[in-house]
C-alpha cells in the first residue's frame, strides 16, 4: 500500500463506523416505510466517497498533537455528511444523472415515481426529494459535528470558523452557477470560483477545524498552513477535479466521459483553453461546450482544443506548482511529524487521484 | 387592538431588530456584488411573514417563567429563517410562482438570469439559486439559535429537541410530496400529513422550545401542554391554511385564488370532499384537481364541490374543536397567567387568520 492510500485508509475505516452509529441513531424516526426510503437513500449515497475532507480533518487534529480520541472520528465523519449533501444538491441543479456510478438521488426518487405509476411530474418528484434528502444530510452533519462527544472549549473555538465553511460553501456554490450562466469567465474568475467553491471547503476547512479543536486557539502558524498548504492543496484538488471531468475514465469516476463538457462547466481548464486559442479553436468550444446532447465524437474535438492549446499541460503544471509550493509550507510547519508526513501524502493522494 | 394582534405585535419588532441585527453580521461576508444579491433577496423575503413561530417559542418562555432576556428574541426569531428557508425550497419543489404577493425565490433569480440574457436555462439558474437560498438561511437559522446568547445550560436541554425538529421537518415535507404523488389520501392519511408536515413545527416545536429554555427541563407538564395545545392548534393552523388554500382571498393571502387546487394538494380538505362526493362530485375532482392551467371557472367548480359536499363546514367544525380542546388544556397549565393570555390570543389568531 502506497503512503498516500494508507492515509486515507487508515481513517477510512473509523469514518465508515462513525456514520453508521449516527444513521442507526436516526433510524428510530424512519420505521414508517414511507420515511425508509430517505434513510436508505443517504446509506447508499454515503457508501461512496473518498472520505477525503474527514482525512484533513482528522491530519490537522494529529498535527496540532490531538490524540487517540473517539470524539474527534465523529467531528471528522461528520464532514462526508456535508459533502453528501452538497453533492446531492449539486446534481439537482445540474440536472446530472449520475453520481459515484449510480444513479443520482434525483434520479433515484423519479424511478421510483415512475415505476410506481404515481401523479404529477416524476422529475418534480425526483427533484424535491432530492432537495430534501440534502436538507436532512446537512442539518445531519451539524448534529454530528456538534454531539462529537469532544471538549465543550474545542468546540466553542472552532463553531465560529464551522458556521463560517457553510456560508462560504453556499456562496461559492452560487458563484459557480454564475461563473456558468454568465459565461465569461476569464482564468482569473474561474481560479477564484474553483477557490471558493471547493478549494476552501474541500481542503482548507476541514484541515483548520481539525487543527483548531487539538489547539483549542487559531495560533498564527495554523491560519499561515491553512493558507500556504490548505488552500494550494484545495485549488490543486480542484484543478485536477477539472480535468477528471473532461479527461477522466468513466470506469474510475463514476460519471459519463466529458461530463463537465455536457454540462457546459466553465473551469480554470476552459479559461487557459480560450486564453490561447484561435479562432477556429474558440468556435469549437463555442458551438460544442454546454451542448446537452454532446457525443464522444464533440468530446473528443474538444478534448482535441484543450490538449492543442497547451490548457492540458499548463493546468498539469499548475497542480505541480501549488503541491510543490504546499509541501514546502507543509515542511516549515511545527507540527508532528507522523501527521506531517500524512497531510503530505493526502496532498499527494488528493491531486494526482484518478477518482 | 386585539387581543390576538397585541400577541403577536408585541414581539414583531424584537424579532424583526434580532434578523436585522443578524443580517448585519453577515453583510460582511456579501460585498462582492456577485454575492450580495444573495443577501438582499434574503432580508426581502424574510420583510414578510407572521413571525408566528416566533411567538410560539417566546410565549413558551414566558409561560414557563423565563423573564425579560435578549438571548431569547434570538432563539425565537432563528425559527423565522428556518420557516423562510422551508417556503423557499417548497417552492422550488412546487413550482409556485407567487409567495408573500412577491415572485418566489426562483422566479426572482430566474427573472436575474432573464434580463441579463446569460448562457443556459433561466430555470435552472432559479432553482439553484433558490436551493442554494434556502440552504443559505438553513444554516443560518442554526447558526442564530445556537449564538442566542441564552446560558449553554438552557440550551444544551433544547438542542436535542431543536434537531429532531430538523429531522421532522424534512420528514415531513417529503410525506407530503409522496402523499401529492401517490393521490390515493384518506382522510387520515391527510390528517397525518397536516400534523407532520405543519403541524408540529409551526406550532408544537417552537412552544416546546420556549418551555424548555425557560425550565432548563422537560417535565411532564410540558409535553403534556405541547400535545394537547401545541399539536391541536398546530392541526388547526394546517387546516385553515388548507382553507385559504382553495377560498382564500389573493390580496390578502399574497398567492393567486385556487393556487392549492392548481397544484394539486391533496389536504384534509379534499380528502374529507372526496369521503362524501357523489361520483359526479368525484369526477369533477379528479379532472380538475391538479390541473396546472386551472382557470377561474375551475376553481369556481371544485370550490362548488367542497362546500356542497360539507366538506368546508366539516373543516371549520374540526378546526373548532380543536381549538377549543386546545385553550382547555392551556387553562389545566401551571404556567404564568400572562402567557396564558396570549397563548389562547395566539391560537386564535393561528387558527382564524385570513392570511
Amino acid at each position: 500500500m502506497t503512503a498516500s492510500a494508507a492515509s486515507l485508509d487508515s481513517i477510512r475505516t473509523e469514518v465508515d463506523l462513525a456514520l453508521r452509529e449516527f444513521l442507526d441513531r436516526q433510524r428510530p424516526h424512519f420505521s414508517d416505510p414511507h420515511l425508509a426510503v430517505l434513510l436508505s437513500a443517504a446509506e447508499d449515497f454515503l457508501a461512496g466517497g473518498k472520505r477525503l475532507r474527514p482525512a484533513f480533518c482528522y491530519w490537522g487534529w494529529r498535527a496540532a498533537g490531538g490524540g487517540d480520541e473517539p470524539g474527534l472520528r465523529f467531528a471528522a465523519a461528520s464532514l462526508e455528511l456535508l459533502q453528501a449533501s452538497a453533492l446531492i444538491h449539486d446534481d439537482v441543479m445540474d440536472a446530472s444523472d449520475v453520481r459515484r456510478g449510480m444513479p443520482s438521488a434525483h434520479r433515484r426518487f423519479e424511478r421510483i415515481h415512475a415505476e410506481a405509476g404515481w401523479l404529477g411530474s416524476a422529475r418534480q418528484f425526483g427533484e424535491g426529494s432530492a432537495v430534501l434528502l440534502g436538507n436532512l444530510l446537512l442539518v445531519w452533519s451539524g448534529e454530528m459535528w456538534r454531539n462529537s462527544g469532544l471538549a465543550p472549549e474545542a468546540i466553542a473555538v472552532a463553531q465560529p470558523m464551522h458556521d463560517y465553511m457553510l456560508t462560504e460553501l453556499m456562496c461559492g456554490q452560487y458563484l459557480d452557477l454564475l461563473e456558468q450562466a454568465q459565461g465569461e469567465s476569464t482564468f482569473d474568475s474561474a481560479l477564484r470560483v474553483a477557490l471558493y467553491k471547493s478549494g476552501k471547503y474541500s481542503v482548507e476547512q476541514p484541515l483548520r477545524l481539525g487543527l483548531v479543536l487539538a489547539a483549542q486557539a487559531n495560533h498564527a502558524w495554523i491560519d499561515r498552513l491553512c493558507v500556504q498548504y490548505g488552500q494550494q492543496v484545495g485549488i490543486a484538488f480542484q484543478l485536477r477535479d477539472d480535468i477528471l471531468g473532461v479527461f477522466g475514465d468513466p470506469a474510475e469516476t463514476g460519471k459519463p466521459a466529458g461530463d463537465d463538457l455536457r454540462e457546459g462547466k466553465r473551469t480554470v481548464l476552459i479559461a487557459r483553453a480560450l486564453a490561447s486559442a484561435t479562432p477556429a479553436q474558440t468556435a469549437v468550444v463555442r458551438d460544442l461546450l454546454g451542448d446537452p446532447e454532446l457525443d464522444a465524437d464533440g468530446v473528443g474535438r474538444l478534448r482535441a482544443v484543450i490538449e492543442e492549446t497547451g490548457a492540458l499541460a499548463a493546468c498539469e503544471g499548475m497542480i505541480k506548482r501549488y503541491l510543490d509550493d504546499a509541501l514546502h509550507a507543509l515542511g516549515q510547519a511545527p507540527i508532528e511529524e507522523e501527521a506531517r508526513t500524512a497531510l503530505a501524502a493526502l496532498a499527494v493522494a488528493a491531486t494526482s487521484r484518478r477518482t
